[in-house]
């Protein structure tokens, strides 16, 4: 019984790369399952496939989960494949930090090996397209029950790539947070976890005062959107565990000039803060 | 043995939102095929995927039918699983008209329940993302043969929301008409049913005069594009056996200027209209 | 045992259609693995997708091949099905080139039906969509066994439109090429085979005087990205053994304001060439 394969990358769905790495696994390992949880991350975006990567793995079947965001492709960053504690998943993709949250949220790695000359390769082995050529051909031969070891050289789990998400900081007073992410509907996920939240100074029903790359707003911590009216911010917690900016029916990120990496400071609104610019407005204004 | 589902969303492909989902029903129901009718409709169109959903749905296999596009997540809009009178087939999702035009297309809904508190659902469920914790799961669940009594709580089918379409008036001399949907090549589906045209002033292989929210044009009613030269106007019966209008060999929503909800009034050009900007032009001329 | 199929169109995500073609296929095939390799060709764009599929197709398994650019969907042009000398294949789709590639790389066309009356098509057969129509539902019965002469009537392969990728002009101290494509990285696959380098002036390891539609630039032949500075310039084999132009870390589509046609001219900087704009820049400096 071969197990399924989950697949993501920032391959994109303009060309066949995604496809043909499919394509590649259906001819290896027909019977596997292939679980597309996304292609769609921004070209060369490591620290945002490595999200996704992590808030998804949970969910998904136990099985093979290749990942490949790999601007260093052809460099010397090593292809890996890493087995971890729970469920003896097992995930495939470049030692560049892109699996390392992933890995953390799995229970840790438990064995690792180094692809470069896995003897399960396709040859002649293309320079710049490793998910044909090495990642989808070792991730469909592991589904088809190959173990670790036959893929590839040995190597301390301890030496891979480590990738550290930024994480917020929460003070008396307020929580000075990154904009990690945002997503399809302008909502922005921020580096808060909803643990971080314990005996800080946010409350679920609270006005906030917020400022996004210095610039003051407004919004409510609510539960979900629709708890404020249409057009207006909303913080909440978000699928992933973690604070997320959006607007109701909107887009927070055109509304409020949000970009990733911007830093966004809460406060309740309460605290004393001058509160200017109560509704949402362009980066600008 | 499970049943198919097809799965429709407004998640998009940059994050990992229908993957996800998809991971969740490959987790519950590693035996049911998924397919994925799109995940591309504009967010929070309801509208939009709507008229996807009821255009497809008769074309695939009876199965369970996943449909979120949700902006009242979390609020009190209810979340229904439904079956019709064709071939037992179960549509899943948001209680906010999305399902109706489908429903309506296959024979009108039989059973209905209410999932608020469906012990299928996955737990803690999170206020934004019901696809992945309550409707994924839901869907799964019954793809392997649960009951809908054993999913969630009887409710009366003639409670459900209602969408309906708007449909164009037809009048001795003319046809007003709304743009319902523009699609990835521009062409812009018109809300005529073919259905409309009997008696109407409209014949194949006449010359148009046609308004686009004001403005004059002109067009060809023929059967395909490449009945016109290409650069011209055509008016003709889609796929979904409504009118639509296209440019052959390019877009109409670009040369024409046209956005979903425009008025469009056709008339047999012969009808003594004044002929005004025969060629397309770009809206503003 | 059904034959897995894979699908290539420029339907796009947007919307419902190659959801839609892959509903049709699961309930005539439900069998039958589906391989999307891309529908994101861009719209009308046969010689881009022709390109795709010839890359894609050697790398999938033997089985089915549905392809759909068909911007002549309704018209004269034939619709046809082909079997090829490799594996057994057989390729779906519009008669206008798109296949024409893919055919010679998979050894020839050796039988070939024209699918106009197919018994195998839904009817009504709609005029603008015979992805679902007329090639879905025949891609469908072929994998499930079904023969071509099933499928429709016996056609000369011969007879068959064909589609030349433009090849580059190798000379003594240049290589003239065109841009064929460009992905979403911004990479541009260019018309140089990679045997056509034999004998030629190029050598892995040099600088290159770069011209770009007549504006003068540089770059270095390298075998991969990492070889570069990150925003330099850089011509390398691509996966599909063809010549390409990238910028590390970077994309060259907006660096060096590249489109597809675009003429490229390659020589050794070391040829005597004046060099200006050693750095990419950007069109219209």
């Amino acid at each position: 019984m071969e197990r399924p394969i989950t697949f993501l990358s920032d391959y994109g769905y303009a060309d066949e790369f995604a496809g043909v790495c499919r394509a590649v696994i259906a001819r290896i390992a027909p019977e596997s399952p292939v679980i597309d949880l996304t292609h769609g991350v921004a070209p060369r975006d490591v620290v945002g496939g490595a999200l996704m990567l992590a808030d998804a793995l949970p969910h998904a079947p136990a099985g093979v989960h290749l990942a490949v965001v790999d601007p260093g492709v052809g460099s010397e960053r090593r292809a890996i494949a890493v087995r971890v504690a729970d469920e003896d998943r097992v995930l495939v993709g470049p030692d560049n930090g892109l699996l390392w949250p992933a890995l953390e949220a799995l229970g840790g790695a438990v064995e690792a090996v180094d692809l470069a000359a896995s003897p399960f390769r396709l040859e002649p082995l293309s320079a710049t397209f490793h998910g044909r050529d090495l990642f989808a051909p070792v991730a469909a031969r592991l589904a088809g029950g190959a173990t670790l070891a036959e893929a590839g050289e040995s190597l301390a789990p301890d030496s891979l790539a480590r990738l550290e998400l930024p994480l917020a900081r929460v003070e008396a007073d307020r929580v000075v947070a990154e904009v990690l992410h945002l997503d399809r509907f302008g909502n922005a996920t921020l580096s808060v976890h909803s643990e971080q939240l314990e005996g800080g100074p946010l409350r679920l029903g609270q006005a906030l005062a917020i400022e996004i790359a210095g610039s003051p707003s407004a919004a409510t911590f609510a539960r979900t959107f629709a708890e404020v009216p249409e057009g207006a911010a909303v913080v909440y917690e978000d699928s992933s565990r973690r604070l997320a900016l959006a607007v109701n029916a909107g887009s927070a990120a055109e509304a409020l000039g949000l970009r990733a990496g911007d830093e966004v400071v809460l406060r309740p609104s309460d605290a004393g803060v001058e509160q200017r610019g109560r509704s949402p407005r362009v980066r600008g204004d």
